[in-house]
């Protein structure tokens, strides 16, 4: 007998068998199906939207989920809409041509991209994450599960009922290629598909994302903490280092790109270099968390903390954390070899920047540090695949194979080998019997 | 307190932290440097691996087993070490760049390949694996943990020495960069070295790879069962087929990439090609495993089977399995959609082939089956990183994602961004704070 979760994994496998052989045009024409459906619909969402907020406010719910849940924020609903139509314009990820080789005469190979499979989307609270994550999913031709927090429950019944009339309306994409799950079956269940699942995208918390990493054999697309550092280097120029390092921990402290460790070359402490750094740290209103010998040179420098901010001692723990607020750890560190040693051990593997003039320093940097971003003179808050000119961004991955660091729809695809023959058989060629000898030149693609 | 396990995936880490930053001519040189030494302790290595030998025989272990642990056999210890130079002559997988965008003036993007880091690599009884796969991750720049089978024990012990030794003295190579592993210490707590270990690479049989993806989180570089499947469409020319068939069978029945199921589309049954096709296969002395309509089809045909063959009725666990001998599954199907879901349901996603003259019907086929490989008029036989033109193989991998088909070297790398700027913070920019817009633009390279 097959569980629930199996069912659903099963029927998302058959729907990425067709929606696969599907042309870009088709895929695409689903994607405005949805965008049509959901602007149709605006009002039935936004009512169903506001019974989960009134549920949400009622259960007392802290206000930064509230303002996640609730689509009415800003133009939360027609930029969650025009997503659906800048994903539909962007270049075909499938079929792409990445190799080819001409065997012998007439026996030609191809690597061909093709859609992974079946993506398991998890995620809380933002409703909007549906209208998105169809859309990549679609545009790639993968087939889609999508597992939402039961706090959105009936924004996500009502967009669910639109999707699922979008591609019926098609046609030719299988109304099961995306199944929004609303049941009560656990997620854990779900994880347990890798038959028929093929990668698993967590949106949402590091909680969250730590616990599916710790439940599942399928692949994961995506990054628990970022614990970015940025490490002021002997001759990094001041202004430079002050002012990307006030900008990567306080453009956005909530994101992932947000620095949270600050390495200082020791030979920097007793420059200008130090309290102009650490001044304007203070006046950014960062708290700092620092380890003894910093203490011992703002005294040293005699710089004044100011009434709104702290200063305090940094544990060894401080220096794994991900504050996601105004804080950062600083510490210094005798040469760039144990500035890269540090964050190799103590990184998430995320984004790290090294500033200074020295070129041969910052290749050395950039070639020792072992994360998806490695980033010279340049703020952290840079690693978007929107900045990066991707157009979409499925997520960042610290993971040291497929896709890494912003990934846009490249992460949904993979590649076959197709090959093309006329008869060919290897017991004609060297090595399996046979004399004949393979070419393996290029084929104009 | 470090387990042992621990302390060996931390030390390789260490040592993938400066393989990674040394260039290729290093790399190359360290390879030249195993080859010298495996070439020079040829002895002393011939002598460990007769107690081997001696042991094995002594506990009657199967002569296969023996074949294969004995060094002797052929040319094996010399194209050993010719593969050892072949791998150093191929090109640096290492810091290629495969996007490059110029974000802005001064802040130019790069994504540029990068050792994974650090292998796991898991094999019995071949003891000439030591010597191709150390050449392999010290070629692509990562650290391996290398574990044999204890029936390898004395060989395993003096080839390690020998790759020690060659390390050693290069002067630039940490000789950690290649462990060899011989304690008792157990698999297992290694492969729960995620933490540390980026990609396991189990090299043996089908129990053996199984055994691992059920026991890590770590990814696993590989396959399991090789079952491929044949579809003759209903105008495939029927030489071309027999041929094909009995190539994909017999040319090394216990390759992955060896034929077990054939698929004959039902209007063939009653044409001259059904005949041919079994003919061909009685006279290479397959035993067939055929379902009961093709029993039909036997008799009405007045087949003559030879005494030296068998045709058996086929079970459904039957299309399931990998025979890795003269035996084929036949079934027939009412259609090329029928012959696509058959493969995807029950294959192994490895390679697939279709035989047919009908292109339109080639091209369903081809994006439909769900394999890393998809062929048109060609055997299954050729899926192979020297066939296909790599120049070596790291092994064929039935994931979906990273590396898929025979892999190369590029199996073996990721890839990471590298942003270099001029002091540029997030917060100067559109959508940060900012007004500044990003170009976008394509950097030559």
């Amino acid at each position: 007998m097959s569980s629930e979760a199996e069912t659903i994994a099963k029927t998302a496998r058959r729907a990425s068998n067709i929606i696969k052989t599907l042309s870009n045009e088709q895929r695409s024409t689903a994607l405005k199906s949805i965008y049509d459906t959901l602007r149709d619909h605006k009002t039935q969402i936004l009512e169903a939207n506001e019974k989960d907020l009134a549920e949400a406010r009622a259960a007392n719910f802290p206000s930064s989920l509230i303002k996640r849940l609730d689509l009415t924020v800003g133009d939360k609903y027609d930029s969650m809409l025009q997503g659906v139509l800048d994903v539909a314009a962007l270049d075909d990820p499938v079929g792409k041509i990445t190799l080819a080789t001409k065997l012998d005469e007439g026996l030609d190979l191809y690597r061909v991209t093709v859609p992974v499979g079946v993506l398991l989307v998890i995620f809380e609270a933002r409703p909007e994450v549906i209208a998105n994550i169809s859309a990549l999913a679609l545009k790639s031709g993968n087939a889609a599960i999508l597992k939402g927090g039961k706090e959105s429950t009936h924004t996500f019944k009502a967009m669910a009922a639109c999707v699922t009339k979008a591609l019926e309306a098609t046609g030719t994409v299988p109304a099961h290629t995306i199944q929004l799950i609303t049941t009560r079956e656990e997620v854990g269940s779900l994880l347990s598909q890798d038959m028929y699942i093929d990668l698993v995208i967590p949106r949402g918390s590091n909680a969250l994302v730590r616990h599916i990493k710790e439940n599942t054999k399928i692949p994961v697309l995506g990054h628990a903490d970022g614990i970015c550092s940025i490490y002021v280097a002997k001759d990094a120029d001041a202004q430079m280092a002050a002012r990307i390092v006030v900008d990567a921990k306080t453009n956005y402290p909530a994101g992932c790109n947000a620095v949270e460790t600050l390495l200082l070359d020791e030979s920097i402490l007793s420059t200008k270099t130090f309290p102009t750094i650490i001044e304007a740290l203070l006046k950014a209103g960062v708290t700092l968390k620092v380890t003894p010998e910093i203490e011992l040179w703002l005294t040293k420098n005699d710089i004044t903390i100011p009434e709104s901010v702290k200063v305090v001692p940094a544990t060894e723990q401080d220096f794994y954390t991900e504050f996601l607020d105004h804080i950062i750890a600083i510490k210094a560190v005798p040469s760039l070899a144990d500035a890269i040693e540090h964050i190799n051990e103590h990184g998430s593997h995320h984004t790290d920047c090294i500033i200074t003039k020295d070129e041969a320093e910052a290749n050395t940097f950039l070639k020792g540090v072992d994360s998806a971003g490695v980033y010279w003179n340049a703020s952290t808050r840079f690693a978007d695949g929107f900045r990066y000119g991707f157009g979409t961004e499925v997520g960042i991955s610290t993971n040291k194979i497929h896709a890494r660091g912003p990934v846009g729809l490249e992460g949904l695809v993979g590649y076959h080998y197709q090959l093309k023959g006329h008869g060919q058989i290897a017991a004609d060629y060297a090595g399996a019997g046979g004399n004949k000898q393979f070419l393996h030149t290029p084929i104009d693609h």
